[in-house]
């Protein structure tokens, strides 16, 4: 029997688990992610699968670009990461399993939800993953879109306000300002800081502002609070809706950090939106995302067939 | 030798023509569009095809969505098509052609600018044209995007200013309530009505206001023409921008009547719009389309594989 290891590598946390033909997650382990750079990290690696008793194949889901040959660019959170890391290459030589791919988080999300959680059985959908920022991935009649250049899936900078708040990329009005919990936390700082109070601001004093923070602030009836979720609903909504114009899609899924801690009611107002804005005929479901903190395994053991 | 023709049929003209596997347009007939309902079009398009002495081949562009069976829905400029129009089946009958091929006018256009126009030799390209509304069509990995429902490619609803100026849809802040022949001339009716002056209205009286009468406007360098041309401008790019951060695309072409009239200066302007609003990295060429007047007939013989 073929034993596939799905690796969910993230700036502090560095996961693996033994993924089944159907998804199902059998053993898992976990452990920080080294800060020593990519080899150690691929170190790690190679203890985690000898700790699971092996592998004959190894997806892996890491922050950042991936190109075709499992190399990674442009990883701002992770120390000594200096682009392009050849990550697959790094993984094959510690581990000796030859079969490894290597790909962006968010893809490998969308490919989990897309094989083995709440998009199972569709063949044209988009995933939305409301955390720090936005991020997306786009699967089109079955295969993941990635575009020429391996960038597709920025659904976060999709414009929607156009000239409208700034994004931590640079850009206006794109629904990451709106829908991610970095340009919210900016957003109630500045209004903070120019003399508006908000619960958000007294519950996460000078640390982040996580979206625990958003969820406290919204049971006090916060009234910024409301209004910044009121915004990303609407943004998120407005940016599936162009989305589904363009490419008409079968389901849409919602997941994420700041949409799995606010819950089904958030997905299904974001479902709202979206519907509120769509050309009739166009309707389409959107569903909160089903894999939890396991669609990273999952969509990572994917990578290699799972 | 096999001969191919394409159809171009519009509301108000009908061109057909036979084109070789370069892609160019031999001998050409037109009439005007039969106002008696589909079968006098299926007919028309017969008489039409012995005047080019026969095809082994037909592809027909037409107005409206079209199914995988090749019937019409929606055509809302043609009396009697009440859909679904089986097109494809009336063509085979009055005709005697087996191989008949029926697609949505935009789609056929962007086919033609991928096969034999301005995005030759590349995978993954967004048409837009714009005309009194705003259409597109999106070609990925070589191949055009229809989507579950052909509903695909709808680049003028996307939403550029969401809470905007109202579409023909009836959607708020699409891009074609601003780039949109129409959807400028309602502006300027409106605006008009409350008291502003401008040469649109001088120069188009009570008719349409078509392309020439911006250009006219343009050329007297009439405040609200600009004002228009530039919101046009400023929404066509937010919209390119937004479709090259979903899908990542190798080139973006800008054509139709509205394009076409304003000539290669509008299409830079939109193509510098696209680029202030583009990420680094995703830098795309905007480049106008090529087929001019060609585009349909060529588009539809590509739809049977010239």
């Amino acid at each position: 029997m073929t034993t596939t290891i799905g690796v969910d590598l993230g700036a502090t946390k560095l996961l693996a688990g033994t993924v089944d033909v159907d998804g199902e997650v059998g053993d898992r382990v976990k452990r920080a992610t080294p800060i020593e750079g990519p080899e150690a990290v691929a170190d790690a690696i190679a203890e985690m699968v000898a700790e699971l008793g092996g592998a004959d194949r190894l997806g892996v889901g890491t922050p950042g670009y991936v190109d075709d040959e499992g190399s990674v660019g442009g990883v701002p959170n992770m120390v000594g990461w200096d682009p392009p890391v050849p990550l697959a290459q790094l993984v094959r030589a510690a581990t000796g399993v030859n079969a490894v791919a290597v790909d962006n988080d968010v893809n490998v999300g969308a490919l989990g939800e897309v094989a083995h959680g709440a998009a199972a059985g569709h063949d044209d959908v988009l995933c939305v993953f409301m955390g720090t920022g936005v991020g997306g991935g786009v699967v089109l009649d079955g295969r993941l879109r990635r575009g020429p250049h391996g960038l597709a899936g920025e659904i976060g900078h999709l414009i929607v306000r156009d000239g409208g708040r700034r994004c931590g990329c640079g850009g206006r009005g794109h629904v990451e300002a709106y829908g991610g919990r970095a340009g919210m936390e900016a957003e109630a700082r500045r209004r903070h800081a120019a003399g508006e109070s908000t619960a958000l601001v007294e519950i996460a004093g000078d640390a982040r502002m996580k979206s625990s923070v958003f969820a406290k602030a919204l049971d006090k009836r916060d009234a910024m609070a409301v209004e910044l979720i009121d915004e990303a609903i609407e943004a998120v909504g407005a940016a599936i809706a162009s989305a589904v114009m363009l490419l008409d899609l079968s389901i849409v899924v919602v997941g994420g950090g700041v949409a799995d801690r606010l819950g089904p009611e958030l997905v299904a107002r974001v479902g709202a939106a979206a519907a509120q804005r769509l050309v009739v005929g166009l309707a389409v479901p959107v569903v909160p995302s089903r894999l939890g903190d396991d669609a990273g395994i999952i969509g990572a053991a994917r990578l290699v067939g799972s």
